[in-house]
C-alpha cells in the first residue's frame, strides 16, 4: 500500500463527509435542472456549473487519506457512492478497495470493468491480492496470476488456501530478515540500503541460511545497543510466534495481551513464512465484537446501511422465520389454556408481564455468558458455580419484583391468590431464564457453533413459551 | 511497566488455566482433610503436601507473563483468586493490577494493606498511577503523591483532571524528544545513551526550545536515511496529533483508520504534553464494543463473572425495573380490551405472535442503526433515506410473514376475517418497529446519551404495547 502522509486538519471526518454530501446534492440539483430545461443555451450553462462542482469535489477527495475516502464511500447511498468512486484517482483504487467494508467493496467492484480491476490490483502486495481475490471475477484473477512472478503467485496461492479465520489468511510477507552472526553496525548499513522499511516494522527477523527463525531483533534494541555487538547477543531468542493454521482470534488476543506490534509466522519446521501486524489484529478485534452484536440480534452478517431492500431481507429472514415458529409455539401454549382465559380474562392481561420480564432477565444472563465465553473465562471447571450464581440472582429478582407485581395484580383485580400465582410464576420463569441463559450458549459452543448465534431470539422463545405455560398452568391449578 | 520477555510455549492459556485450577482443587482437598482429621501427626503430613502444592503453583505463576496471570485471576472465583494473588511475587503486583479488569482489580485491592499498595504503586509511571488512583484508598493516594517529584505529581494531577473518555486520561508521558537542527547521526548517538526506549516507540517527537511540537521523526526514516542529514529534512512536519480534551473514541478511530502506533498529544499552544499508543487504543476499541453489547441488553457495566450475587443484582436492576414498568403498561393495554378477549378468546393466543415478531424485527433494525451510528455512518443527510429503506423492509416482511401467519390463524380458528386482521396487525407493528428502531437511537444520541442504552428493552416495550394495541384494536373494530 502506498504510504500516504496523514495530515491532521481541524475538520473532523464528519465535517468532511457533510461537505461531500453538500457538493453531491448541489450536483443533483444541477442535473435535475439540466434534465428539465431544454434548449442548447441552458444546457451549456448548466454543464459548466456541473463541471465546476465536480472539480471542487475531486479536489476535496484528492486531499483525503484513502481510509477517509473509504469512510465517505461507506456512508453514501449507492448512486452518490458511485459518483464519488468515479472521481477518485485511478491510482488510489487499490488502496481504497482494501479499506472499505466487504459489502461496500462488492458494489464498487461491480462498477469497475476488468481493465480497471487489473490496474488496481497490480499495485498490491501478495497478501492484499489474496484478500481481494475471492471477490474479483474469475477471469480477472486468472489474468492477474499470470502477471505475477513465481514467488508472488506462490504467496497468493498459500494465503488463499487458508480459512478466513486462520493466521495464514491474515499474514503479510513484508519481513525484513537478517543473520545472527553479523554486527548491529552491519544491520544498520543494510537497512539504509533498503531505502524504505515496511509499515509496522518494530522488529527484524533473525533467520539462518535455511530460513529458520532464530529470534527477533527489536528495533529498540538495535538503536540503544553498541553497534559493535553481534545480532545474536542482542536478539530475543524465543519470541512469540504463530503458525499459519492457528486461529486468528487467538493471535489477536495474544497481540492484545502482550502488546505486540508485529510477530513472525513460522511453518511446522520453524521456517519463517510471514508476519502478522497489529493493524490486521485491530480490524479483527473490531470485527469479532461486531459479529457478536449482530449474531445476538439474529442478523446473518454486517449490513451496508444502504444495502438494497432485497439484500436486507435476505440478511434478516432466517432468524425472523425461526422467530415466527417460536412465536407460533408460544401461541399454541396459550391455546392450551383458552378455557382458563375465558373464565378469568385477567390472565390474558397479566401473562405478557411474566414472559417479558423473563425475556429481559434471560437476555442479561446470556449476554454476560457469551461475553465471558468470548474472553475464554468460562471453563467446565466453573460452570456449576456460574449456574448457581445466576440462579441465585434470578431467585432474588423473582421474589422481590415478582412480589411487587403480585401486589399490583392484587390491587388491580382484588384477588390475593391471583397475586400469589403471579409472584410464583415470575420467580419460576426467571429461574428458567437463568438456566437457559447459561445452557444455550454453552450448548452452542459444544456443538462448535458461535455461542452468540441468535442468542436473543432463542432465549426469548424459551421465556415466552415457558412463561405462558408456567403462569397459565399455575392459574388453572390454583385459581379455577 | 517492567519489560517482561514474552515467551511462546506450546501450551495455550486455557491449558495453563486448567493446570492452575487443578492445583487449586488439590489444595482445597488437602485443606478439607486438614480440617476434618485431627491429631498432630496427620497435621504435619498434610501441611507438607499443602506446601508442596503451593510451591508448584508458585513456580507455574512465576513463569507466566503478567497479562496471563491477570487472565487467570479474572477466570477464578474470589477465594481461589485471592489464593493465587497471595502467591504472585510482590514485585509484579503493580503490573498485574494494571492488567486486570476494573471489577477484578477492586477485589484484589480490597485484599491488600496500605503498605502493599504503596509498594506496588511505587513502580508505576505517572499515567499508570493516574489509572489506579481512583480505586485506591484516599490516604494511600495522599502518601503516594508525597513521594513523587514535582513533575511526576503534576502529571498525575493532570491525567486525573480528565474524564475517563478523554485523550488526556489515556496518554502516557514516555516521549523521546529531539531537536530539528541536529543530524540523524546525533540522534542515533543520543538514543544509544538512553540505554532503553519506551514501549511502542515508532517515532521520535521533534520539539523546539519551548517544547512546541515541530514534527515527528519516524524510526523507519531514521534508519533508512543518510546519517548526515538533518532531522528537519527527514521529519514529517504535519503529523496526526491530538488534544488532551478530545474524545478518546475519536482518537481510537484515527489510530485504526491511519494504522498509527503512537501519536503526540499537544496542548492549545502546540506544546507537546504526552503521547497516545496503540495498546491503549486497542483496549478502548474492545471496551467500546463491549459496552455496546452490554448497553443493548440493559446491563449497566461489565460484570466480573464471579461477582457477588449482590453486585450482579445492582448491575441488572435498573433496566429490569424499567422493563417491569413497560410490561405493566403493555398489560394495561390488554386490560383495555378484556371485553373483546372474553368474546373471542383466540385473540389472547394470537396477540403474542404480533408482539414477538415486532420485537425481533425491531431489535434487528435498532442493532443495525446503533452499529452504523457507532461507525459515524449516520448523518442528518441520510436519515430519511435510511428510514424509507427500513420501512420498505418491514412492509415486505409484514405482508409476507403476516400473510403466512394470517393463513395459519384461519386454519386454526376457521375465520378469514381473523386472518386478515392478523396480517394487517403484523404489518402495522413491523412498520412501528422499523420507525422506532430508527428513532430511538437517534433521539438518544441527540439527547447526548449512548444510542445503545437499553435499546433492546425500549424497542421491545414499544412493539409489545403497540402490537397488543394494534391487534386488539383492529379485532375489536372489525371482528366484534
Amino acid at each position: 500500500m502506498s504510504q500516504v502522509e496523514v495530515k491532521k486538519t481541524q475538520e473532523s471526518l464528519q465535517d468532511r463527509l457533510a461537505q461531500v454530501v453538500e457538493l453531491l446534492q448541489r450536483q443533483r440539483v444541477v442535473e435535475d435542472l439540466t434534465h428539465r430545461q431544454e434548449g442548447p443555451h441552458h444546457d451549456r450553462v448548466e454543464n459548466l456549473v456541473h463541471r465546476q462542482n465536480l472539480v471542487e469535489l475531486q479536489r476535496k477527495l484528492d486531499d483525503l487519506h484513502s481510509a477517509d475516502v473509504a469512510y465517505i464511500l461507506e456512508a453514501l447511498p449507492l448512486e452518490e457512492r458511485l459518483t464519488v468512486w468515479q472521481l477518485v484517482k485511478a491510482d488510489r483504487d487499490g488502496d481504497i478497495l482494501l479499506e472499505v467494508s466487504d459489502s461496500v467493496r462488492e458494489t464498487l467492484i461491480a462498477d469497475m470493468d476488468d481493465h480497471e480491476l487489473l490496474a488496481a490490483a497490480k499495485e498490491m502486495d501478495a497478501d492484499e491480492l489474496a484478500d481481494l481475490a475471492p471477490e474479483l471475477p474469475r477471469d480477472v484473477v486468472h489474468e492477474l496470476m499470470e502477471t505475477l512472478d513465481g514467488q508472488q503467485r506462490e504467496r497468493v496461492r498459500s494465503a488463499l488456501s487458508y480459512d478466513e479465520e486462520q493466521v495464514g489468511a491474515l499474514m503479510d510477507f513484508e519481513m525484513v530478515t537478517i543473520r545472527e552472526d553479523v554486527s548491529l553496525e552491519v544491520v544498520l548499513r543494510y537497512l539504509r540500503r533498503l531505502k524504505e522499511l515496511p509499515g509496522h516494522t518494530d522488529k527484524l527477523f533473525v533467520v539462518d541460511y535455511d530460513g529458520v527463525l532464530k529470534g527477533v531483533l527489536p528495533i529498540k534494541r538495535l538503536l540503544v545497543n553498541d553497534p559493535e555487538k553481534q545480532v545474536a547477543e542482542v536478539m530475543a531468542s524465543d519470541p512469540v510466534s504463530f503458525h499459519p493454521d492457528e486461529d486468528a482470534y487467538d493471535a489477536a488476543q495474544a497481540f492484545e495481551r502482550y502488546d505486540l506490534i508485529s510477530a513472525p509466522v513460522v511453518d511446522k519446521n520453524g521456517k519463517l513464512i510471514g508476519r502478522l501486524t497489529i493493524d490486521e489484529m485491530v480490524d479483527l478485534i473490531r470485527e469479532e465484537s461486531e459479529s457478536e452484536v449482530l449474531n445476538m440480534a439474529g442478523l446473518r452478517e454486517e449490513e451496508d446501511i444502504f444495502a438494497s431492500v432485497w439484500k436486507s431481507l435476505r440478511n434478516r429472514w432466517a432468524w425472523l422465520a425461526i422467530n415466527l415458529i417460536t412465536a407460533f409455539v408460544a401461541s399454541r401454549v396459550i391455546g392450551l389454556f383458552e378455557g382458563s382465559i375465558e373464565k378469568l380474562v385477567a390472565l390474558a392481561a397479566l401473562m405478557p408481564i411474566v414472559a417479558g420480564i423473563g425475556g429481559n432477565s434471560g437476555n442479561q444472563t446470556i449476554t454476560m455468558i457469551v461475553r465471558a465465553m468470548a474472553l475464554d473465562q468460562v471453563s467446565t471447571g466453573n460452570t456449576s458455580r456460574l449456574m448457581r450464581k445466576e440462579l441465585a440472582v434470578s431467585l432474588i429478582n423473582g421474589v422481590i419484583w415478582g412480589g411487587v407485581i403480585g401486589v399490583v395484580a392484587y390491587l388491580l383485580y382484588g384477588s390475593w391468590s391471583l397475586g400469589v400465582v403471579m409472584t410464583a410464576a415470575m420467580t419460576l420463569n426467571l429461574l428458567l431464564a437463568a438456566l437457559m441463559g447459561v445452557l444455550i450458549p454453552m450448548t452452542l459452543a459444544r456443538m462448535g457453533r458461535d455461542p452468540a448465534m441468535g442468542a436473543s431470539v432463542m432465549i426469548t422463545a424459551v421465556t415466552d413459551s415457558g412463561g405462558f405455560f408456567i403462569f397459565l398452568g399455575l392459574a388453572t391449578i390454583f385459581l379455577l
